[in-house]
Protein backbone atom coordinates (compact mmCIF):
# COMPACT_ATOMS: atom_id res chain seq x y z
CA UNK A 1 0.00 0.00 0.00
CA UNK A 2 1.32 3.99 -1.05
CA UNK A 3 2.10 6.12 1.91
CA UNK A 4 0.53 8.68 -0.59
CA UNK A 5 -3.57 7.89 -1.18
CA UNK A 6 -4.47 11.13 -3.13
CA UNK A 7 -8.10 9.83 -2.39
CA UNK A 8 -7.34 8.28 1.05
CA UNK A 9 -9.57 10.85 2.68
CA UNK A 10 -12.88 9.93 0.62
CA UNK A 11 -12.12 6.33 0.66
CA UNK A 12 -12.41 6.90 4.57
CA UNK A 13 -15.09 8.63 4.18
CA UNK A 14 -17.13 6.91 2.02
CA UNK A 15 -16.09 3.41 4.03
CA UNK A 16 -17.25 4.96 7.15
CA UNK A 17 -20.49 6.20 6.15
CA UNK A 18 -21.40 2.84 4.79
CA UNK A 19 -20.35 0.83 7.90
CA UNK A 20 -22.33 3.08 9.98
CA UNK A 21 -25.53 2.07 7.74
CA UNK A 22 -25.20 -1.53 7.81
CA UNK A 23 -23.98 -1.96 11.26
CA UNK A 24 -24.75 1.14 13.02
CA UNK A 25 -22.39 3.92 14.42
CA UNK A 26 -21.13 2.50 17.83
CA UNK A 27 -20.72 -0.66 16.14
CA UNK A 28 -18.42 0.37 13.82
CA UNK A 29 -14.39 0.59 14.54
CA UNK A 30 -11.53 2.61 13.20
CA UNK A 31 -9.97 -0.84 11.88
CA UNK A 32 -12.86 -2.04 10.04
CA UNK A 33 -13.37 2.04 8.60
CA UNK A 34 -9.91 1.28 7.52
CA UNK A 35 -10.05 -2.18 6.43
CA UNK A 36 -13.02 -1.52 4.02
CA UNK A 37 -11.80 1.65 2.24
CA UNK A 38 -8.40 -0.65 2.17
CA UNK A 39 -6.10 1.59 3.79
CA UNK A 40 -4.71 1.16 7.39
CA UNK A 41 -5.59 2.30 10.79
CA UNK A 42 -2.52 4.54 10.90
CA UNK A 43 -3.83 6.01 7.56
CA UNK A 44 -7.09 6.55 8.89
CA UNK A 45 -5.57 8.41 11.75
CA UNK A 46 -3.25 10.77 9.91
CA UNK A 47 -6.51 12.00 8.45
CA UNK A 48 -8.90 11.87 11.26
CA UNK A 49 -8.69 12.45 15.33
CA UNK A 50 -11.27 9.86 15.54
CA UNK A 51 -14.28 7.86 14.37
CA UNK A 52 -16.46 10.70 14.51
CA UNK A 53 -14.60 12.79 12.65
CA UNK A 54 -14.89 10.92 9.38
CA UNK A 55 -18.41 12.05 9.30
CA UNK A 56 -17.04 15.77 9.58
CA UNK A 57 -14.55 16.17 6.86
CA UNK A 58 -16.71 17.87 4.31
CA UNK A 59 -17.55 20.37 7.08
CA UNK A 60 -14.37 20.88 8.40
CA UNK A 61 -13.41 21.92 4.61
CA UNK A 62 -16.21 24.37 4.33
CA UNK A 63 -15.25 27.10 6.98
CA UNK A 64 -11.92 27.75 5.03
CA UNK A 65 -13.37 27.67 1.98
CA UNK A 66 -16.39 30.14 2.83
CA UNK A 67 -13.99 32.17 4.40
CA UNK A 68 -11.34 32.99 1.70
CA UNK A 69 -14.41 33.04 -1.00
CA UNK A 70 -15.16 35.97 1.78
CA UNK A 71 -12.04 37.13 1.75
CA UNK A 72 -11.42 37.93 -1.75
CA UNK A 73 -14.80 38.92 -3.32
CA UNK A 74 -14.78 42.18 -5.13
CA UNK A 75 -15.04 45.28 -2.55
CA UNK A 76 -17.43 46.19 -4.43
CA UNK A 77 -20.65 43.45 -3.03
CA UNK A 78 -22.11 44.30 -0.47
CA UNK A 79 -21.94 42.04 2.10
CA UNK A 80 -24.85 40.38 1.31
CA UNK A 81 -23.79 40.21 -2.24
CA UNK A 82 -20.69 38.64 -0.84
CA UNK A 83 -22.52 35.91 1.10
CA UNK A 84 -24.97 35.17 -2.15
CA UNK A 85 -21.73 34.70 -4.27
CA UNK A 86 -19.64 32.36 -2.01
CA UNK A 87 -22.80 30.53 -1.04
CA UNK A 88 -23.52 29.64 -4.86
CA UNK A 89 -20.21 28.79 -5.10
CA UNK A 90 -20.25 26.24 -1.62
CA UNK A 91 -23.27 25.07 -3.18
CA UNK A 92 -22.24 23.82 -6.56
CA UNK A 93 -18.88 22.21 -4.81
CA UNK A 94 -21.55 20.38 -2.62
CA UNK A 95 -24.29 19.01 -5.20
CA UNK A 96 -22.67 16.33 -6.91
CA UNK A 97 -22.52 14.85 -3.59
CA UNK A 98 -25.98 14.24 -2.89
CA UNK A 99 -26.20 11.02 -2.44
CA UNK A 100 -23.31 10.66 -0.36
CA UNK A 101 -24.62 13.61 1.90
CA UNK A 102 -28.44 11.84 1.86
CA UNK A 103 -26.78 9.14 3.74
CA UNK A 104 -24.20 10.99 6.13
CA UNK A 105 -26.68 13.37 7.52
CA UNK A 106 -29.31 10.03 7.92
CA UNK A 107 -26.54 8.79 10.30
CA UNK A 108 -25.38 12.17 11.59
CA UNK A 109 -28.83 12.69 12.54
CA UNK A 110 -29.62 9.00 14.32
CA UNK A 111 -26.94 9.93 16.80
CA UNK A 112 -27.61 12.78 19.72
CA UNK A 113 -23.31 12.90 20.18
CA UNK A 114 -23.18 13.38 16.19
CA UNK A 115 -25.82 15.77 16.07
CA UNK A 116 -24.30 17.41 18.59
CA UNK A 117 -20.57 17.35 16.95
CA UNK A 118 -22.69 18.95 13.86
CA UNK A 119 -23.69 22.07 15.56
CA UNK A 120 -20.42 22.64 16.76
CA UNK A 121 -18.70 22.16 13.92
CA UNK A 122 -21.24 25.02 12.63
CA UNK A 123 -20.63 27.36 15.34
CA UNK A 124 -17.08 27.09 14.56
CA UNK A 125 -17.83 27.86 10.83
CA UNK A 126 -19.94 31.06 11.90
CA UNK A 127 -16.55 32.57 13.91
CA UNK A 128 -14.54 31.09 9.99
CA UNK A 129 -16.32 33.13 8.01
CA UNK A 130 -16.55 36.63 10.50
CA UNK A 131 -12.68 36.39 9.89
CA UNK A 132 -13.60 36.40 6.46
CA UNK A 133 -15.69 39.82 6.47
CA UNK A 134 -13.29 41.00 9.02
CA UNK A 135 -10.42 40.90 6.21
CA UNK A 136 -13.11 42.40 3.94
CA UNK A 137 -12.65 45.47 6.02
CA UNK A 138 -16.03 44.95 7.52
CA UNK A 139 -16.71 46.10 10.93
CA UNK A 140 -17.01 43.06 13.79
CA UNK A 141 -20.59 43.57 14.63
CA UNK A 142 -21.39 43.71 10.71
CA UNK A 143 -18.91 40.67 10.11
CA UNK A 144 -20.89 38.63 12.93
CA UNK A 145 -24.47 38.96 11.61
CA UNK A 146 -22.97 38.73 8.48
CA UNK A 147 -21.71 35.26 9.29
CA UNK A 148 -24.41 34.23 10.83
CA UNK A 149 -26.98 34.99 8.62
CA UNK A 150 -24.58 33.22 5.87
CA UNK A 151 -24.44 30.27 8.02
CA UNK A 152 -28.37 30.46 8.49
CA UNK A 153 -29.28 30.70 5.36
CA UNK A 154 -26.38 27.22 4.30
CA UNK A 155 -27.81 25.84 6.98
CA UNK A 156 -31.51 25.58 6.23
CA UNK A 157 -31.14 24.81 2.76
CA UNK A 158 -28.80 22.01 3.18
CA UNK A 159 -31.46 20.72 5.63
CA UNK A 160 -34.69 21.24 2.52
CA UNK A 161 -32.04 19.76 0.03
CA UNK A 162 -31.20 16.63 2.55
CA UNK A 163 -34.81 16.03 3.48
CA UNK A 164 -36.11 16.94 -0.03
CA UNK A 165 -36.78 15.17 -3.18
CA UNK A 166 -33.37 15.57 -4.64
CA UNK A 167 -35.56 17.44 -7.33
CA UNK A 168 -34.37 20.86 -6.08
CA UNK A 169 -30.38 21.12 -6.25
CA UNK A 170 -28.58 22.86 -3.64
CA UNK A 171 -27.72 25.83 -5.16
CA UNK A 172 -31.49 26.77 -6.19
CA UNK A 173 -32.46 26.30 -3.07
CA UNK A 174 -29.58 28.75 -1.60
CA UNK A 175 -30.94 30.99 -4.40
CA UNK A 176 -34.50 30.96 -3.13
CA UNK A 177 -33.66 31.66 0.69
CA UNK A 178 -31.06 34.36 -0.38
CA UNK A 179 -34.25 35.93 -2.04
CA UNK A 180 -36.54 35.06 1.05
CA UNK A 181 -33.49 36.58 3.39
CA UNK A 182 -33.78 39.45 0.91
CA UNK A 183 -37.02 39.92 1.34
CA UNK A 184 -37.03 40.24 5.22
CA UNK A 185 -34.24 42.67 5.25
CA UNK A 186 -35.69 45.32 2.97
CA UNK B 1 -41.31 22.11 53.22
CA UNK B 2 -44.32 23.13 51.66
CA UNK B 3 -44.87 20.74 48.03
CA UNK B 4 -45.87 24.63 46.55
CA UNK B 5 -42.67 26.55 46.28
CA UNK B 6 -43.55 29.08 43.67
CA UNK B 7 -39.71 30.22 43.09
CA UNK B 8 -38.70 26.44 43.45
CA UNK B 9 -37.32 26.53 39.57
CA UNK B 10 -35.27 29.28 40.22
CA UNK B 11 -33.97 28.95 43.35
CA UNK B 12 -32.71 25.50 42.33
CA UNK B 13 -31.44 27.55 38.72
CA UNK B 14 -29.13 29.36 40.85
CA UNK B 15 -28.39 26.73 43.56
CA UNK B 16 -27.03 24.76 40.52
CA UNK B 17 -24.61 27.86 39.50
CA UNK B 18 -23.51 28.20 42.07
CA UNK B 19 -22.67 24.89 42.90
CA UNK B 20 -21.22 23.95 39.67
CA UNK B 21 -18.74 27.33 39.96
CA UNK B 22 -17.50 26.75 43.58
CA UNK B 23 -17.02 22.84 42.65
CA UNK B 24 -17.24 22.38 39.03
CA UNK B 25 -20.16 20.77 37.50
CA UNK B 26 -19.18 17.20 37.22
CA UNK B 27 -18.71 17.09 40.90
CA UNK B 28 -21.86 18.32 42.24
CA UNK B 29 -24.59 16.49 42.31
CA UNK B 30 -28.12 16.59 42.34
CA UNK B 31 -29.19 16.00 46.04
CA UNK B 32 -26.22 18.68 46.62
CA UNK B 33 -28.40 21.65 44.57
CA UNK B 34 -31.73 20.56 45.79
CA UNK B 35 -30.09 20.76 49.92
CA UNK B 36 -28.27 24.19 48.73
CA UNK B 37 -31.58 25.45 47.51
CA UNK B 38 -33.81 24.00 50.84
CA UNK B 39 -35.67 21.94 48.80
CA UNK B 40 -35.70 17.81 47.97
CA UNK B 41 -34.14 16.16 45.21
CA UNK B 42 -37.53 14.92 44.66
CA UNK B 43 -38.63 18.42 44.18
CA UNK B 44 -35.61 19.17 41.73
CA UNK B 45 -36.90 16.08 39.59
CA UNK B 46 -40.58 17.62 39.29
CA UNK B 47 -38.79 20.83 37.38
CA UNK B 48 -35.73 18.93 35.76
CA UNK B 49 -34.64 16.17 33.76
CA UNK B 50 -31.31 16.01 34.86
CA UNK B 51 -28.43 17.99 36.39
CA UNK B 52 -27.89 19.75 33.00
CA UNK B 53 -30.94 20.88 32.54
CA UNK B 54 -30.83 23.12 35.77
CA UNK B 55 -28.61 25.47 33.64
CA UNK B 56 -31.65 25.63 30.52
CA UNK B 57 -34.59 26.65 32.45
CA UNK B 58 -34.53 29.81 30.95
CA UNK B 59 -33.92 28.73 27.34
CA UNK B 60 -36.51 26.69 27.57
CA UNK B 61 -39.33 29.43 28.65
CA UNK B 62 -37.72 31.74 25.75
CA UNK B 63 -38.91 29.07 22.65
CA UNK B 64 -42.75 29.40 23.41
CA UNK B 65 -42.58 32.72 24.96
CA UNK B 66 -40.82 33.75 21.06
CA UNK B 67 -43.27 31.78 19.46
CA UNK B 68 -46.02 33.28 20.85
CA UNK B 69 -44.64 36.83 20.49
CA UNK B 70 -44.09 35.84 16.73
CA UNK B 71 -47.93 34.56 16.36
CA UNK B 72 -49.49 37.43 18.47
CA UNK B 73 -47.62 40.39 16.62
CA UNK B 74 -50.06 42.44 14.50
CA UNK B 75 -50.59 41.27 11.01
CA UNK B 76 -49.83 44.53 9.89
CA UNK B 77 -46.18 44.29 10.89
CA UNK B 78 -43.59 42.84 8.50
CA UNK B 79 -41.93 39.79 9.34
CA UNK B 80 -38.92 41.76 10.13
CA UNK B 81 -40.33 44.60 12.56
CA UNK B 82 -42.16 41.34 13.92
CA UNK B 83 -38.68 40.06 14.72
CA UNK B 84 -37.68 42.87 16.10
CA UNK B 85 -40.59 43.74 18.78
CA UNK B 86 -40.62 39.92 19.36
CA UNK B 87 -36.57 40.37 20.41
CA UNK B 88 -36.75 43.30 22.46
CA UNK B 89 -39.70 41.89 23.96
CA UNK B 90 -37.44 39.00 25.19
CA UNK B 91 -34.53 41.66 25.44
CA UNK B 92 -36.02 43.37 28.11
CA UNK B 93 -36.95 40.13 30.11
CA UNK B 94 -33.59 38.62 30.36
CA UNK B 95 -31.66 41.94 31.05
CA UNK B 96 -32.27 42.18 34.81
CA UNK B 97 -30.98 38.21 35.10
CA UNK B 98 -27.57 39.47 33.84
CA UNK B 99 -25.11 38.81 36.55
CA UNK B 100 -26.79 34.83 36.97
CA UNK B 101 -26.62 34.64 33.25
CA UNK B 102 -22.84 35.58 33.12
CA UNK B 103 -22.06 32.89 35.31
CA UNK B 104 -24.58 30.39 33.59
CA UNK B 105 -22.49 31.41 30.47
CA UNK B 106 -18.78 31.07 31.99
CA UNK B 107 -20.38 27.19 33.42
CA UNK B 108 -21.69 26.37 30.14
CA UNK B 109 -18.47 27.51 28.04
CA UNK B 110 -16.43 25.11 30.36
CA UNK B 111 -17.79 22.30 29.43
CA UNK B 112 -17.77 20.14 25.99
CA UNK B 113 -21.65 18.54 26.87
CA UNK B 114 -23.11 21.30 27.92
CA UNK B 115 -21.80 23.69 25.13
CA UNK B 116 -23.51 21.20 22.54
CA UNK B 117 -26.58 20.75 24.83
CA UNK B 118 -27.01 24.48 24.53
CA UNK B 119 -26.51 24.79 20.86
CA UNK B 120 -29.00 21.98 20.00
CA UNK B 121 -31.50 24.11 22.49
CA UNK B 122 -30.93 26.85 20.29
CA UNK B 123 -32.05 24.45 16.98
CA UNK B 124 -34.74 23.21 18.76
CA UNK B 125 -35.71 27.42 19.88
CA UNK B 126 -35.24 28.20 15.88
CA UNK B 127 -37.91 25.14 15.06
CA UNK B 128 -40.47 27.14 17.27
CA UNK B 129 -40.20 30.58 15.75
CA UNK B 130 -40.54 28.86 12.91
CA UNK B 131 -44.05 27.79 13.89
CA UNK B 132 -44.60 31.09 15.15
CA UNK B 133 -44.14 32.74 11.59
CA UNK B 134 -46.10 29.89 9.63
CA UNK B 135 -49.18 30.85 12.30
CA UNK B 136 -48.78 34.29 10.97
CA UNK B 137 -49.52 33.04 7.80
CA UNK B 138 -45.61 33.53 6.28
CA UNK B 139 -45.10 30.89 3.91
CA UNK B 140 -42.30 27.67 4.90
CA UNK B 141 -39.26 29.00 3.64
CA UNK B 142 -39.97 33.01 4.76
CA UNK B 143 -40.89 31.58 8.44
CA UNK B 144 -37.08 28.95 8.19
CA UNK B 145 -35.38 32.17 7.38
CA UNK B 146 -37.15 34.36 9.23
CA UNK B 147 -36.42 31.97 12.22
CA UNK B 148 -32.70 31.38 11.47
CA UNK B 149 -32.54 35.29 11.46
CA UNK B 150 -34.64 35.94 14.79
CA UNK B 151 -32.30 33.21 16.29
CA UNK B 152 -28.62 34.23 14.97
CA UNK B 153 -29.70 38.14 15.80
CA UNK B 154 -30.52 36.65 19.30
CA UNK B 155 -27.40 34.64 19.48
CA UNK B 156 -24.60 36.68 19.02
CA UNK B 157 -26.56 39.45 20.76
CA UNK B 158 -26.36 37.44 24.08
CA UNK B 159 -22.81 36.18 23.51
CA UNK B 160 -22.06 39.79 23.02
CA UNK B 161 -23.46 40.84 25.83
CA UNK B 162 -22.02 38.24 28.23
CA UNK B 163 -18.64 38.61 26.98
CA UNK B 164 -18.66 42.14 27.08
CA UNK B 165 -18.18 44.47 30.22
CA UNK B 166 -21.80 44.73 31.01
CA UNK B 167 -21.92 48.71 29.89
CA UNK B 168 -24.09 47.86 26.96
CA UNK B 169 -27.95 46.50 27.38
CA UNK B 170 -29.13 43.46 25.59
CA UNK B 171 -32.02 45.71 24.49
CA UNK B 172 -29.35 48.07 22.71
CA UNK B 173 -26.78 45.21 21.51
CA UNK B 174 -30.11 43.29 19.80
CA UNK B 175 -30.91 46.77 18.44
CA UNK B 176 -27.92 47.15 16.99
CA UNK B 177 -27.57 43.63 15.39
CA UNK B 178 -30.92 44.13 13.60
CA UNK B 179 -29.77 47.32 12.19
CA UNK B 180 -26.58 45.80 10.94
CA UNK B 181 -28.63 43.05 9.84
CA UNK B 182 -30.79 45.55 7.43
CA UNK B 183 -26.92 47.46 6.26
CA UNK B 184 -25.93 44.11 4.76
CA UNK B 185 -27.88 44.58 1.65
CA UNK B 186 -26.54 47.87 1.16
Amino acid sequence: MSRWEPDARERLERAAVELFVEQGFAETTVPQIAERAGLTTRTYFRHFADKREALFGSEDELAPMIAGLMADAPASLSPFDAIAQALNTVASRLQPQYEFMVVRHRVVQADDGLRERELRKRAALAAEITKGFQVRGEDDLTSLVAASLATGIMGLSIERWLNGSGSESLPDLVRHALTAARGLLS
